[in-house]
């Protein structure tokens, strides 16, 4: 009989956040795999370190970082293969994922190449969303409020295609996620939107390193894993 | 020295998707909290019961579900004093919320009261949202696609104030939640805005009463913890 592949969410950094279920089955686990980018260390890894069995065996998949998808596509291809050689003896795989695995985690890619032959579970993790509206003090959502989640890409882009900015004003709170080189233009959208005010910044939330600021006090440079968390109305009930 | 409040996230109702920090802090609690809705049991407590220890003292607050918010409001007050009191006799107090404290959560409302006179620390959960996305094996959000969370309430709000539907259509996936007694007139819209296809319908997501349907094939009538889930378009990277 197949193995099982478990897509496990680790949480958004804090090893203390992930969930019983994932250091269980990463407890249990006799074949682990994870991605790591451009030959860097796996952020995914580093936080289920201390719960991995000495012995158990990891799929390391090499994801090179370039515009052009097809290399990247090219190690989840090889990736995925090795995964199925593991299912195909009987083995259970728990693949490592930062945050949760359906919320722009790379687990995806995975999932598309196996759910057809083998049986997969997820396993739903923190989000560094909630996480960063915790750190911050900040509750995000209360009642029938609306939230919008919006990656920094997609912002520049609709900026630069000269659409209406709308996206920025129909949610009551927003998350702009994945600023990195984006920063500088998400901000200035934000300033024209009227919203900085009620923006904070947060980078690395949960980790050592974590960052949380007003964001008229940010720094100028954002790395990949930062978030501006605008909550525009406070709840009138509270 | 006065005791801190944990507002401490309880996943979506299995157990084991608590965080390894909530099960601690649990696990070390004098003092827990937590609200029971109209008399009812405390869907926060059932979902902790197996890590609070013996000879906890335990402040139950009692919320009406009342039209009226002021009922509710002074339930809260009630509650909130008798956090105070433990907390100015140096005990710490931990406040159970399922799903994350700050996201949809009762917790903002005791935040509200603590927050200006004691340490509140708020630890993060897994939210009713991606754990639908896991339990329908419908990845929710990939590279740069928006996400809109939407409440029902606010969406059959809209409909009925006239207000054009452009939530429905300006992102990528859409997760409609607290369906309850809207769920007939939120399918009608979503009928409308041609999503019927794509919508995936998920009950208490986790429980060990677990509903998961294609929306086509929903029962007629929806709990308050239920949702709908509209993936749009897959990720062409997939």
């Amino acid at each position: 009989m197949s193995g099982t592949v478990y897509g496990i969410g680790l949480g958004p950094g804090d090893p203390e956040l992930m969930t019983l279920k994932a250091a269980r089955l990463i407890g249990e686990a006799k074949v682990i795999a994870y991605p790591t980018l451009a030959g860097g260390e796996s952020f995914a890894r580093s936080i289920a370190a201390a719960y991995i069995p000495k012995g158990t065996r990891e799929i390391v998949m090499d994801v090179p970082m370039t515009v052009d998808r097809a290399p990247a596509q090219a190690a989840y291809d090889i990736g995925a293969n090795a995964i199925r050689s593991a299912l195909d003896a009987g083995e259970d795989v728990v693949v490592l994922c930062e945050g949760d695995p359906f919320f722009y985690g790379s687990f995806m890619y995975l999932f598309a190449r196996l759910k057809r032959d083998y049986a997969v579970e997820v396993v739903p993790g923190v989000t560094s969303v909630t996480t960063c509206a915790a750190v911050a003090g900040v509750p995000m959502a209360a009642r029938n409020e609306v939230v919008t989640i919006l990656p920094a890409p997609e912002l520049v882009a609709r900026m630069e295609g000269g659409h209406p900015m709308d996206v920025l004003h129909g949610a009551d709170t927003l998350v702009v996620m994945k600023l990195g080189r984006h920063f500088a233009r998400v901000r200035a959208a934000i300033e024209t939107a009227g919203l900085t005010e009620e923006a904070v910044y947060i980078e690395r939330a949960s980790t050592p390193h974590e960052v949380v600021l007003p964001l008229s006090q940010a720094p100028e440079k954002a790395p990949y894993f930062s978030m501006i968390l605008i909550v525009k109305g406070a709840d009138p009930w509270l």
